[in-house]
């Protein structure tokens, strides 16, 4: 390990608190640290042991800036692998500020965003695929994202990948090994052997490939066109979907997270509703919504909520089965679920009718709540949640999609190989360029600019 | 010292960063962690030293929420007094709730706002000047209002109040002893040295009183009005006043502090331009501000600039000497910078005009930012800030402000006992009545009231 610089950076959100944590990693944290530490025991800070707290205040020469709680992490017994210290200040702005001026001064520099983290994977305390998880286990908003996230730092997905990778390695060293000997027509490598494990190679990257589908929408959420006329009652339908989670989400005093404008989780899987803006603002002006304007949003979206009024069917129907008819064509593999609103109005013989003109239909009311959780129900059977049931290995992240991907066209090219007896020298070269896919995964075989592009999406502070 | 329950909060601001630390406090608290904490060494919490810090993850059974760490601080070596333990987990806002949630279920409460500042006070921690400061140093943006805060943290105010209380009391309980042998008309206060304390007490009254005058600017800063006709470069003069600031503050990335609009520190001192919307709006729209929306302006503001194109002076002298006479005949007390803008459009001749026709004009060029300096410090210079460099202490609180005044009501009623021979019974009831003040505002005096208005404007957390 080479001794690094010391980086400083605030690790809590910005905004103003009870309390702050400013971290600070390298070779001479704890010095640096001690530099404008005053103990209320005085103690020297460098003496201490690891995994230690003490209080005292942070001197800007005579000048006392706040009272402090200092933890100690000693290298390489900490999440950087480096010297670590966590200065856990009162929350103002203001001494957050003034305290990490301070330790600029007397010789850290700004963390770029993430380079804590950077330093955790440098350090070997973690595979690149563990530090990225780090990063998704932050943004995580939803059972499912956190689920994975957590799978994935724990090195869930790595251990798989690392496990094939050896395998495959192993294989790759016999081969190299008959070249040496080529000359005499060796077979080090037992190819009944090498093509089972080709076999179970490219069974378990067809499957982690396939899981990007689940995991891209466990990570992205899954958007959501609620489509109709003027006064079907849209708003309605969105406020009856959305008001319960806001209500759980709001009862933590202090926590109430951020939350993203109109999305619905279900099931752990997140629901994002498109253009809810423009909803929310047409929702009482009487004008017709252009076909056109909604195939644009329909085109967004990968799940069509068709609205209309249940109890206007008599006077309506033909021209909404006009409507319905259309996007259809247009639309043909997008899932679209059809509802007929304002359900409570409606005399029994109607809703037979109903039911035999649009067979599909769901019959709800938005406003007396009434059917909302079957159409909950109805958007989560779009998404295949088996892997998530089962607590499969599910990919979420786009570079390690895009490297199984370029995995499995390899193991493909040297099972053909294998097949058609090729030579064993172009067949190692294609097993090189698996093994190297693989390790981009991992983090075994990396570059400045793949890291630089990972950890350019961390927060600073990480 | 009562056993009190559990009580849980997020310590850290809200939202997602790096880090998040949720606090809790009470007797409990250390058994609640290891309850929801799986050590990756096995360790159980309730063993451990105190200041100490253990990796492990949380567990809700056997879902693991996150990894996190988890410090012990063991009562009465804690901020509250209690057993306290702060989990450091990832900063995501789904994390945080979801570990609160499971510690809400194994018993602990959600922390009412300032509630762990309150144990600190009720065990004895803190007195109640000390835990107000604490609210203080949270929400100080600027340098003096830290230092203030601070300064009343550590305890110099409530030190000078309480010798003073201390003496006092040393004098009542005499004076209470003569009462006991009042048959025997004995004096074993000394009267002579009496007077001299009230003298030296309400010596250090006022001058606390007084310094509430700067204390609460200091606190609140300081409310200034830009006037002018529209088109003489206000807006202008408001830029090159902040935005040298707002640079400063910017310069730290992942610090940027909610600025509050348009507040610009000098000093130490923080100068708040009220109406500044309105000029930032109706800059370019030729329209006269009549002078009765103008007065309305001055009257909230306790510093006016007043702002006039100086290369328009030949054309509207004297439109502009008779507006300038209007508001100093209205409010004759009012600070009054009086501001000459485009000073740069100026011939030689023209300057000597304007000084002798306004001899107290400060002539400037906003956009050229010559002058903007003169400004600041005539600004400044309103504030006696002679209190603030001497590091004497500052009253900045209205509840203490209130408290001195009614002590000193009651030490000037003692010693007018004093001087005109008035009975030593009545004298004691003066003097308990000074004792209750000088008490009210250290927390030897309390009830309930008086703390739930306290704490109930801190954060939660805190």
């Amino acid at each position: 390990m080479i001794p690094q610089d010391s980086i400083v950076a605030l690790a809590t959100p910005s905004g103003a608190g009870a309390i702050a944590v400013i971290r600070i990693s390298g070779e001479d944290a704890i010095t640096i640290g001690n530099s404008v530490f005053r103990s209320i025991k005085n103690k020297d800070l460098t003496t201490q042991k690891t995994h230690t707290l003490h209080l005292g205040h942070i001197m800007d020469n005579s000048k006392t800036l706040d009272e402090v709680l200092v933890s100690i992490f000693k290298g390489p017994n900490s999440y950087t692998g480096e010297n670590t210290i966590e200065i856990s200040c009162h929350g103002s702005t203001y001494i957050q500020q003034q305290i990490i001026q301070l330790l600029l001064r007397e010789g850290c520099r700004m963390a770029d965003p993430g380079e804590f983290t950077l330093r955790a994977f440098l350090n070997g305390k973690l595979d690149l695929s563990q530090a990225e998880a780090v990063a998704d286990l932050i943004s995580s908003d939803n059972e499912a994202s956190h689920q994975i996230a957590m799978q994935q730092m724990r090195g869930g997905f790595s251990n798989e990948i690392a496990k094939l990778r050896e395998e495959l390695l192993n294989f790759a060293s016999l081969i190299e090994l008959e070249l040496d000997f080529a000359e005499e027509d060796v077979e080090f490598a037992d190819r009944t052997q090498f093509h089972e494990l080709l076999n179970r190679i490219e069974f378990v990257l067809k499957r982690l490939i396939d899981s990007f589908a689940v995991g891209n929408v466990i990570k992205n959420g899954i958007p959501v066109a609620i489509v109709g006329e003027p006064n079907v009652g849209k708003s309605t339908l969105l406020n009856a979907l959305l008001n319960e989670e806001r209500a759980i989400v709001s009862e933590i005093a202090g926590t109430t997270r951020d939350t993203i404008e109109d999305e619905l989780v279900i099931g752990g899987i997140g629901f994002r509703f498109i253009d809810t803006a423009g909803i929310r603002e047409t929702e009482d002006v009487v004008e017709s919504i252009g076909i056109r304007k909604t195939f644009e949003k329909i085109e967004q979206a990968q799940v069509v909520v068709f609205l209309f009024d249940s109890s206007e069917f008599k006077v309506s129907g033909l021209k909404l089965k006009v409507e319905l008819e259309k996007i259809k064509n247009q639309f043909p593999l997008k899932p679209l679920v059809i509802i007929g609103n304002k359900a409570d109005k409606l005399e029994e013989n109607e809703i037979v009718n109903l039911k035999s003109e649009i067979p599909e239909i769901l019959l709800i009311s938005a406003k007396e709540k009434l059917g909302v959780e079957d159409l909950k129900n109805q958007l989560l059977s779009f998404v295949n949640t088996g892997a998530l049931r089962n607590n499969e290995t599910i990919v979420t992240n786009t570079r390690h999609y895009d490297s199984l991907l370029k995995a499995l066209d390899e193991i493909q090219k040297v099972k053909f190989g294998l097949e058609t007896n090729l030579s064993s020298d172009l067949m190692a070269l294609d097993i090189k360029e698996a093994l190297y896919h693989f390790g981009m995964i991992t983090g075994q075989v990396t570059n400045d600019e793949l890291l630089g592009n990972i950890f350019a999406n961390f927060c600073i502070g990480k």
